[in-house]
């Protein structure tokens, strides 16, 4: 009788396959072992964790449709693990998003957890640790899917690279956690360096510097050397998962031509240097025309805070030239951290690229204003929307969702705007106490939903900080940005409903307003967060639910957390 | 019909109450919040585990019979925890050993575990956490359990106080263990300070210490300070919770009267410094009967390792005397660390007291024979038993074995013996390769079982390190100790059937053997470990199974890891 059902199975499965439209998509199966080892990617010495024994972990390298299967074995020692997969949708997967205490449980110690996934889209993406503070820790890594065979893009390239970029903290992702989290708050500071493909330059001579842990002739922190040949064009894909830092890429004596942001198409346009925020990626193209005599310095730099992490360099190696040498020249130092206007105008630059637009719906079923504050929640620094800030549930809320756990979390939805008249973004919030909640927003299935990200001053006097929001299962329309104080009642008409760019990360600048607009059309429950590895975990962010009753049975590797703990399926 | 059937319950569990023979006992009950945060125990400020903001955390104090109950709620971060009750037994509650992977899963951060059982002994206990290594970050504290009202102890005292020792590292235990799973071996070194009831004192001018963080007027690095009374008898229970260092503890000009080990009460014998390893207690008699004009000190030193951590200093404050005045004298140096001898005569002259000896078994029903080696097994450094290093399963043992899931581990037991014809302690161990195993002993119910521990040279030419191995769920008769090899058919004659102490915890010196008899009549799954923290990481434990069938039903809350995560309760 089992048999007899096992074989009819396989003939409907081969049924399904025969006739699927992705015929030729193939299925990638990777197998991770992720433990806690000792790497100096800026030559400082620290616990890092690896994947397969690299951080950055490996590249996921894809095709369309393609179905991905990570098995995530967790070999860290008392910690559990989760890892989100930035920038893929999951559609008809919500459980496999990677992100603890939202569409999954953590991954206990010694566990194999398995990740399947369709990459529905081409474009560039990330994978890291969405639990705790573990992405600063060094899980990270890059997601390439190209076309299908016989496709191509609509702009020309010989070569097709990757460059990660990342900020370095040489402090236990505990330790800043436990200051943060402290009555008596420690914030951690600006990174000690900057990472390009993982690699860093820190100077041992640095005051304070256990000089035992430093070793600058390591050739593990040796620049990242890209080699290029002369007279080609080259396809960059830039990423970025910094912890804190606004960044600035440029490539000396290059122009980029920005061709893609986050998966879509950009209407190319020319920049000397990329400016590119934690959860973005980007490609560029990049025509290797300059003296083929001699390398360059590829470099980048903090952007939008006053900081004194040094700038990260690598070397765009003209071949034949000897991939160590270093260009002649002094680093390009980069665009001046203060100024918000090439940033904002960068931003503002960014549109669909003509035949790729998809228009978004004309009007929205729902607006939500979320203003961006810090407050001193029971004597706790927090960062909040609307003056709540976010903590999540101990059951992860998908679950809690379709099993109807309602008792799991607060059921009083957060507010969904702020009084805009009294608003004054130019002065330390009023409302500093705030509070906290566990709470979710339901959105009705297939909604329009529109949010204006409001940023105001921090608790510091005349400083407004830069917050890169994260949308999780979608992509979103990005309709504007503004200087200054958002107005419902006019600004909305500036709103770009003709070539809007799709992403799932946007920055939103300082004392501005970004605006953006999705389709609640992805069963399931997202997050939607700044990208800032500190703010969310000081609460900025917030939690969507849609289609719950459309969402497919739960694989029960995603359970056995907070009221799952005991729950399992027939 | 439901109150119907509470009604019922009460009335019956009223009866229960009424004519229990423990009728006066009481329920102690305990909430404790498990975090991360920043400490200075001996000056230097480092990220240690507390319990209510506390390391070492509150004294369980309770009387026998009366049940425990401590809610335990992991506020770390991403990290799992259990805390096991030392020297407990355990009876009918095998399930809240608190040992991780042999009694249950891990609490999850955000969960909250209630552990309850009966301390049905009087004695002096100890608890701390029992996953990784995350004893070593500071989850321990002590437990005293009282003789009921109106019932006293075989010796007079005017007072009872609490002491626990400690060593310290300002290393993480991530990087410790980092360190000691890499094929690159790295070993933990010396701990930086030994701590006396918490505190301790590090030298903040050491060359290469971070000064930033290390201030040596910290108010949490004043020297313990015990008030005393001059003219009066103090029990001291002295506790030792190590991660590696065997101690030498004494009170400068005072004789202490040995009177109590592991819960067991001794034949008194006085001793001026008191050796103990870590998992022992002991309680001493001190009589204040010193020059009450100053006060003394109280130190603790390490012995049988060559170690570069200075000895660990606390006041013994003669009232009125000031508690923060120093002693006029310099600090007695403890005895000389490579001495073995005053330690193995201090180990043989602990004896059950007249009038209180529980007789052994005459014979054992299994005899095994435990060579503790180290070895190199593919290519890591290990700890072993019969050159068999341990892993613990991914599935707690208990609950596999109740549940017969015995699919998750080898069902091959390890062995029982070793050549000791030809074994020679003295080299270096040739069978260094080794093996790994993840199985368990199993044990006939009620079997009387003879463990006899044989200690070897390490690694290291000329080095025979000391192993305090400690047996959960039971006390053990320590029949005997012995110098050199043991002699399977002489050396049993000598042991000691008439007036053998009961402990938990036993030392085994340098190249010596330490034989202990003990029964299995505790149902349940039983972990026996070197208490070196590093060294139970390292392999070196075996795990006992007894009378499994007898075995209660388990609670849920133990479950939820390995093949349990979907294991639920009817």
């Amino acid at each position: 009788m089992m048999s007899q059902l096992l074989a009819l199975c396989l003939f409907v499965s081969l049924i399904i396959t025969y006739n699927a439209p992705v015929a030729d998509a193939r299925i990638r199966h990777y197998k991770w072992d992720v433990k806690y080892e000792f790497k100096s990617p800026d030559c400082y010495k620290k616990l890092v964790i690896t994947i397969n024994g690299r951080t950055p972990g490996p590249t996921i390298l894809a095709q369309q449709n393609d179905t991905i299967i990570v098995e995530v074995t967790n070999s860290l020692l008392t910690e559990n693990l989760a890892i989100h997969w930035h920038g893929i949708r999951q559609i008809g997967t919500p459980w496999f998003d990677g992100t603890e205490g939202v569409t999954q449980c953590p991954i206990l110690p010694g566990d194999t957890f398995t990740y399947k996934f369709v990459v529905d889209r081409p474009g560039t993406y990330m994978y890291h640790a969405h639990y705790g503070m573990q992405r600063e820790a060094g899980l990270y890594g890059s997601i390439r899917v190209s076309l299908p065979d016989g496709q191509s893009e609509p702009f020309a390239y010989d070569y097709d690279r990757s460059i990660i970029l990342n900020d370095w903290y040489h402090k236990s992702t505990y330790e800043q956690a436990a200051g943060l989290s402290s009555i008596n708050f420690t914030w951690v500071g600006e990174p000690q360096s900057l990472l390009i493909q993982g690699k860093g330059r820190f100077n041992c001579s640095t005051p304070g510097t256990d000089a035992s842990n430093c070793n600058a002739s390591n050739p593990e922190c040796s620049p990242y050397s890209m080699t290029v040949v002369p007279g080609k064009t080259y396809r960059l894909r830039i990423t970025s998962v910094t912890a804190l830092s606004a960044l600035s890429f440029q490539i000396e004596g290059h122009n980029m031509t920005v061709v893609e942001a986050d998966g879509h198409y950009v209407e190319p346009f020319v920049v000397q240097n990329l400016f590119i925020y934690s959860g973005e990626t980007y490609s560029v193209l990049v025509r290797t025309d300059q003296d083929p005599s001699r390398n360059y310095w590829a470099t980048t730099n903090v952007v939008s805070r006053n900081a004194t992490t040094p700038p990260g360099l690598a070397i765009f190696n003209y071949y034949p030239n000897h991939p160590r040498r270093s260009p002649p020249t002094i680093p390009p130092p980069g665009p001046y951290w203060g100024d918000v206007d090439p940033r904002f105008n960068q931003s503002v630059r960014i549109k669909a690229r003509q035949g790729f637009i998809t228009p978004p719906p004309k009007f929205p079923d729902r607006v939500m204003l979320f203003l961006n504050t810090q407050n001193d929640v029971n004597g706790y620094r927090r960062w909040s929307i609307n003056n709540v800030s976010f903590n999540l549930s101990h059951t992860p809320y998908l679950i809690a969702l379709k099993e109807n756990m309602h008792h799991t979390f607060t059921q009083i939805p957060p507010p969904d705007g702020y009084d805009f008249l009294k608003l004054n973004i130019y002065e330390r919030n009023p409302n500093a106490s705030g509070t906290t909640t566990d709470a979710v927003y339901r959105l009705p299935f297939d909604a329009t939903v529109d949010v204006i990200l409001q940023n105001t001053n921090s608790m510091v006097v005349n400083n407004s900080e830069t917050h890169p929001w994260h949308l999780h299962g979608h992509d979103f329309w990005v309709l504007g940005y503004g200087r200054g104080k958002f107005d419902p009642y006019k600004d909305p008409e500036k709103y770009n409903l003709v070539d809007p760019i799709m992403k799932n990360t946007v920055p939103l600048h300082p004392y501005s307003w970004t605006a953006v607009r999705f389709k609640a059309d992805n069963p399931g429950v997202w997050l939607f967060h700044c990208h800032v590895e500190a703010h969310f975990f000081m609460g900025m962010g917030v939690v969507f639910e849609e289609g719950i009753d459309r969402v497919g049975e739960l694989p029960s590797s995603i359970m056995g957390c907070g009221a799952t703990k005991q729950f399992s399926k027939p």
